[in-house]
């Protein structure tokens, strides 16, 4: 088995700014793993939120590279093994994991949704995302997005009232607000989301900081939308208590560590009555196809990173009608 | 896709007897799904105890015959129709979901560890039951399993003591202790743990009722072995509340409803910091083998119901130094 790591720089086409800052680039990186003449890809995009820079995800990969079988089949003690090797470097993990599953899908000729039982068919419409931007910009974006049948908009800002109004001259379909920890107070986020319900806002994700989790006890029992956990969720162990807190959680595979984290994490979530969201980070088309594989199994889509940057190097699946149509090609299908 | 069910009588070689009963023979139904020239067999073995009969099995199968869709390829979504069809014929969706995993390998040309990513080469050993009998019947019993590196004991009646020295007698492998719920109150429970530990027995099956939690609570803090629940586990809702009460659980395809059912099970019991048991009933070399690609992910296997019956219609995998060795075949891998 051989593995080889790529650093790509993705450029996005609009600056993207959340409510914690604003980025023109991202880097991101390939894993090529080649056995019995196969090779399987999968792409890791560190999330500085969580402490990982592209140096500390090279170092892992590097430290993974260490502890690799023979060959990659029997992936699941496997991932256990690389788990023990990086348990902080999700993105790392997550890319082995992908460049795993995408090299056992080519070695039986059948593509991931198959091997895990998904019907492609089922699939959830996808959102897609607005930044934070000026009105007539916001506006501007969501009229370029009439193709879908959800935006996403992010919010924690002055403007916010500013900028659903904007979207709202263009078109009535449903907005999932993303605060990604913004709203400074339980008070001010309660009075903000009963403002948002009442423009076809469907849910809100993390209004309040991941640390915060008496106030979002407090802000559930209150909130007329359902509101998802993002950055309060990385690890499944934290579901219990999360379950007290939010409705729902936004697995990504750069937070879980790889399609087989996301799988369980989903049947605990399942478990604890939580509300299941597939969402990604700024990534290219390869990391988008193994989540869009798996996303069958939710109930809110947001995968959309690769339709924000402007040098995708990947073709993956396409969006059809609001919805990522899953190729029947082996494994990831990534051309 | 056609399915057709076949009603056998498994014929045991030695009367088997438990704290509850003794039997001679055993109903089993097979199912056959043929779709695109492929057959696909499962086998459901349907346990009184969970007030499960042939004829009420028999009736699962044809509603969910009703409801069957055109490919059985999604089989996650599938299974899920299923359980609500019957959802409380656990022996017929183990049945359903066994022929579909099979077929499903067949399809892709590939056993269901590799499927599922397990090592069949980091199987544990499977014990070899002996069941209720007079001493020196036990002692041949122990004799004719010297191939084993494990024995289970059935125990909950007057001759508990006797019988673990027959065994002694020839043997001083591990044994493990399985009560079927047979001790009358914990303080015996915990009187006859404490004499087991004494004698190389390695943990205890379910002790107590399954509807005595409070006093499995008391026992779980005083118990020198592990305690495994079996009785007492059947849907994987209950894990958080058994989690207090015992060490681990045995998962019994039969119980769990199948495969993807006991795969979660699995998933739920390691996140409860549970041990887990892989159990069997009485069943042919068909029902085993499902049970036996999952096994790589156990503690402790417990795979011998086809040993233990004299007219098996199937050729299994065969075991191999007290392990089970999977074939690299297709699906199930059963002739």
């Amino acid at each position: 088995m051989q593995l080889s790591f790529i650093t790509r720089t993705l450029r996005l086409r609009n600056a993207f700014t959340l409510s914690r800052g604003s980025i023109r680039e991202k880097q991101s990186l390939v894993v090529e793993l080649t056995h019995e003449g196969l090779v399987g890809r999968g792409e890791a995009a560190p999330i500085a939120r969580y402490g990982e820079t592209p140096e500390s995800c090279l170092g892992a990969l590097e430290r993974m590279r260490e502890a690799m079988p023979e060959s990659p089949a029997a992936y699941v003690p496997l991932l256990r093994t690389l788990k023990r090797v990086a348990p902080n470097e999700h993105a790392a993990r997550a890319a082995m994991d992908a460049a795993i599953m995408d090299w056992l899908g080519k070695s039986l000729g059948a593509p991931l949704y198959r091997l895990w039982g998904l019907d492609p068919a089922a699939m959830p419409p996808t959102s897609m995302t607005i930044a934070i931007d000026a009105p007539d910009r916001v506006r501007e974006r969501a009229r370029e997005a009439s193709g879908f049948h959800v935006l996403k908009l992010k919010l924690g800002g002055a403007e916010d009232h500013a900028m659903v109004k904007a979207i709202r001259e263009v078109t009535d379909r449903p907005i999932r607000g993303d605060a990604n920890e913004g709203f400074p107070d339980r008070e001010t986020a309660l009075r903000e989301i009963e403002w948002l319900a009442g423009h076809n806002v469907e849910l809100v994700e993390q209004p309040l900081s991941a640390a915060r989790l008496e106030d979002m006890v407090w802000l559930k029992e209150r909130s007329p939308l359902p509101i998802i956990a993002d950055e309060a969720f990385i690890r499944s162990k934290d579901l219990s208590v999360l379950a007290q807190a939010y409705h729902g959680i936004n697995v990504k595979l750069v937070k879980c560590g790889g399609t087989l984290a996301a799988r369980e994490a989903i049947t605990l979530a399942r478990s604890h009555g939580l509300e299941v969201m597939l969402g990604c980070t700024i990534e290219s088309s390869l990391g988008i196809a193994a989540a869009a594989h798996l996303a069958p199994l939710a109930d809110y889509v947001d995968l959309d990173g690769n339709l924000l940057i402007a040098n995708d190097p990947y073709i993956g699946h396409p969006v059809v009608d609001g919805r990522i149509a899953l190729r029947d090609a082996p494994g990831l299908g990534i051309a």
